[in-house]
């Protein structure tokens, strides 16, 4: 099944995310449009269906394996202060969940990057974030070839 | 294990929230603090963890068709444009579940609750989803006590 229009149906190059991999039931995307958040994964389940529940219970488990895997890679790769999880999909409704390393000095901690800024960005902290990136998409990478 | 201090460990009487149900490695409760958005539930794991990834992989599962079950009660109660998911725990760093029926004539439809209002509530509306939400209380209360 698949909604036509639907800008994660379509998935391909795109200036707003990395695809780091695909398996036969979800992507795994780097958003690249969030620059103050550099250490920010999607999950994208492949079928076009809106809601968690609109999955199978074997499907769900799978998708949150999936979530699990990123989340564990970010937090032994980056060490951050928490990890956000989050499936909203209020203006894409295909399910896909975001998990996010927040960091205590990140620009919105502790408010959800959806809130209110509480400071400047620390370009130099995100610098060094941001060259963890690339081996620990090697890692998510590896973990779904292996 | 329990966290000194922590407000999900000390979960009682409270005016932010009300407690629906209890099972041993979980709490139900509809948050009553945020009036803008009235189908506001929380799945709180018991054990005194920050993520998601701390659980074991079974109580993962478990944990996730808890917070299932809340999303399908809502989206039959009362047909929700979407359902939002978050786990963030950025303040209070003890895993719990948001599950929010979001409305596109809510407050901050499309944004997310923890985003900028795009509109006034519309109270006459709120009124209706908090009239039915007795009754999802009390379906959610029957599923855990079958």
């Amino acid at each position: 099944m698949s909604g036509a229009g639907c800008e994660l149906c379509a998935l391909g190059e795109s200036l707003a995310w990395r695809q780091v991999l695909a398996t036969p039931h979800f992507t795994v995307l780097r958003v690249l449009d969030a620059p103050a958040f550099p250490a920010f994964y999607r999950v994208v389940w492949r079928e076009h269906v809106a809601e968690f529940t609109d999955l199978a219970v074997a499907d769900r488990q799978r998708c949150m394996e999936a979530v699990a895997t990123v989340e564990s890679a970010l937090r032994g790769g980056l060490r951050p202060r928490k990890i956000n999880l989050a499936a909203l999909g209020n203006m894409v409704p295909h399910l896909h969940w975001h998990v996010i390393a927040r960091f205590d000095w990140d620009s919105h901690f502790p408010q959800p990057i959806w809130g209110t800024a509480q400071r400047l960005s620390d370009e130099a902290k995100l610098a060094e974030v941001r060259l963890a990136l690339p081996a620990l998409d090697a890692q998510l990478q590896a973990h779904w070839a292996a």
